[in-house]
């Protein structure tokens, strides 16, 4: 990796949702793959670096120890039901803390923001999550605008998304956001994400 | 895992993309979570049983060995740049070849399709694949009606998609098949797929 290459770390953890964590995975490695010129990449990471599996039963082995990951440019926190032991676990929240210190942009997934939300982060902020956890968000901080009806909400340093495959069109938008527009779409092609739901 | 339950795999090999298998694994592993009744479970396989590294760096230990994996109902064959070699691959067409005397369904997301055709599985029929893909498809099979605009092609016991995120909407279609058409809506309110390209 050639010196300077921005980095994107996508958090794994025991029932992670997968899709949460593969949508964004692919848009950024697509891109990153495709357009090594933007520079650019991705990779995954979990405490102590060890295997996860996800809240499906996919086994993950992440590329990196989270605690040990060095600098980051993105952090990309996903959702699944693995969020409610982490956002009552206090060393955990304070290590998002710390994350959000020294990393410019974090950007979750589902209920994902669930976790920054325990961890004080979305304090009078908008935000969202999967539509079953949109109360839950009120409830873990009341000063949360909470944003029901957005597929993804920008805050700038900041970046929820609605549940599961929302993680796809968040991360299009931060391509879109951190190369350009023409990139985005040029991405979009290629994982040929011209959805059409049969159902 | 209770006795009569289907089964669907997840075949798995280096470098394949990402979201070719993850979405088809999302859409049914959320199917068989919240719908046991339904009698249906998903699992990942590679040759030997071995760790996998996708496309862009994914590394998934997977659950079996797809040369003793028992019974499927459903086989998914994802595509990416690793289908080249095994589209050349005689042993491997061999067990593709044997895959389909005893597999009711196989389902190929984005240039999987090329392995199928290789394997001469796909001679007289319709099907599609990633959109870069098309040319090459016919290519292997002049016989093969190809379906350049088709965001998948139900041909029965077989069904092909195009490129990458066209499996989730492929998988979609199948557990309004497999299971009915209210299960499939369920299925897409869970991962909350309504998509929004915001490029």
């Amino acid at each position: 990796m050639p010196p300077g290459t921005r980095q994107i770390g996508i958090f794994l953890f025991d029932h992670f949702e997968e899709l949460d964590a593969v949508g964004p995975y692919e848009v950024f490695g697509a891109w990153s793959t495709r357009a090594p010129e933007d520079g650019w990449s991705v990779r995954t990471m979990s405490m102590g670096g060890v295997e996860v599996r996800g809240a499906n039963g996919l086994v993950i082995r992440p590329d990196e120890d989270a605690q040990h990951v060095g600098h980051l440019d993105v952090l990309v926190y996903p959702g699944g039901k693995g969020t409610r032991a982490l956002l009552a676990n206090r060393d955990h929240l304070e290590w998002v803390r710390s994350m959000r210190a020294s990393v410019p942009l974090l950007a979750s997934v589902c209920t994902g923001s669930l976790v920054l939300a325990a961890a004080g982060l979305l304090t009078g902020r908008p935000a969202t999550t999967h539509w079953a956890s949109l109360d839950y968000l009120a409830s873990l901080d009341p000063t949360i605008d909470v944003r029901r009806d957005a597929r993804f909400v920008d805050d700038g340093d900041t970046v929820t998304s609605a549940g599961v495959s929302a993680g796809i069109d968040m991360a299009l938008h931060l391509v879109g956001r951190l190369a350009s527009p023409e990139r985005a779409r040029e991405v979009r092609h290629l994982i040929e994400y011209d959805p059409a739901p049969p159902f």
